[in-house]
């Protein structure tokens, strides 16, 4: 039997884990996979996914792919994974691919939500899922000054210290504020993103609700390339992985 | 200043507690309750819940009251208890009653809202709130057979083992089964639930969601007023207290 190359739709509750990539010691979601496709094959398989998504962050499309030579046929491999997985990580869906195929250099571009509580107590049911800030938050203001971000721009002022990629160059498609009851979504669509980049548009985005910046000091920001202008990041657990496009 | 008598409404993610009554050693809502308001005040004050929810049970919507003389403010509990409680408990409400409220007595009715989810892959944001199913259910035939139970009974067919209670007659005021996508919604309303009531119920209706049973079964079932002719219990992840009526 020859190798294939299997491309996995994973799902995940990350406010357990130390993130996606692997670090020895640590429970993370590349890990736990790895050691469920090896308790499954035999097979130590090297699995690539597409977001490192950061500690506490979630998803519910991340890709990831990997080369194997088992004999599990591939339709058995999203039930047989999901036995093995813990409750808070899933496969939704594993497919073959050709081997040319790379989850990270293929992808066109991606979508996170993030989602704002507003009321005042914490919300026992969606804790996990959300920045609890209390507070009422403009939404209209956070919306015309999210549309600033649309195009191509140098993000570097949103790019927590850290990042190493070379271009800070980055290509906004869709950045959508909008309101349901207390809880507020952030819908960001983009060719790629640096290091912590949507935490800090939300954050940058929080203090223009809040009455402190407007839409111009979001163009002002992001003119200057230059992170200290920019609002607080934005804690982990209110950013989802939404989807990859190929 | 005069000892004062506080009614709470509570809401609580129940995955990591052993349900609400306090048990030595073990952690529990009332007990992590207790807890905050002893630090808070200095006093050990005994605080009685509307519900006793079991391990793993949610709620939205618990009440309960306690009687304290303390000098911290009515209007200053919710804050400074939520400060010292932890993120998966929240206190919604703090007044002041009269010392002869009594929430357990003074019950006109309870909502608890039960959820399935029937798709194939468990939902990792939701599965804490589930029962994860996988398969459709008939919702249909479960709101028909769900109709039957609704009035004055002898619900003895759908308490547990253990219930204390010396009467198993029962008014369910609504049971109502409905479905968005792949979850389903049991809302049931009753001046009052034996022990599992609401649990067996829907272990009894999934029966009857997947063709085992109908609704002449259910009547069958209630009739025998016997535990062993109904379905299995529904797991506690699934369940959450929704209101309570004065």
């Amino acid at each position: 039997m020859a190798a294939r190359k299997i491309k996995l739709m994973i799902q995940y509750d990350g406010t357990c884990y130390h993130g996606w990539a692997a670090q020895p010691g640590l429970p993370t979601i590349q890990g736990t996979i790895c050691q469920a496709i090896e308790k499954l094959t035999g097979i130590t398989a090297e699995v690539q996914g597409s977001s490192r998504t950061d500690a506490g962050v979630h998803a519910l499309g991340q890709v990831a792919a990997f080369t194997i030579d088992s004999p599990v046929p591939t339709e058995n491999l999203v039930r047989a994974l999901n036995n093995l997985l813990p409750d808070d990580i899933a496969i939704l869906r594993a497919v073959e691919v050709p081997e040319t195929f790379d989850p990270i250099s293929d992808t066109q571009s991606k979508i996170y939500r993030y989602t704002i509580y507003t009321g005042s107590v914490r919300p026992v049911l969606q804790i996990r899922y959300c920045w609890h800030r209390p507070g009422a938050l403009d939404v209209t203001s956070m919306a015309e000054a999210a549309a600033v971000l649309v195009g191509t721009h140098d993000f570097k002022s949103f790019a927590s210290a850290g990042d190493q990629r070379l271009s800070s160059v980055r290509t906004i498609l869709k950045c959508n504020v909008h309101s349901e009851g207390e809880f507020i979504y952030f819908d960001v669509q983009a060719d790629g993103f640096l290091y912590n980049m949507v935490r800090n548009i939300v954050g940058t985005l929080a203090e223009v609700g809040r009455g402190r910046w407007t839409a111009a000091d979001i163009q002002r920001i992001l003119a200057a390339q230059n992170r200290a202008e920019a609002g607080p990041i934005a804690p982990a657990s209110g950013l989802c992985l939404m989807e990859i496009f190929y």
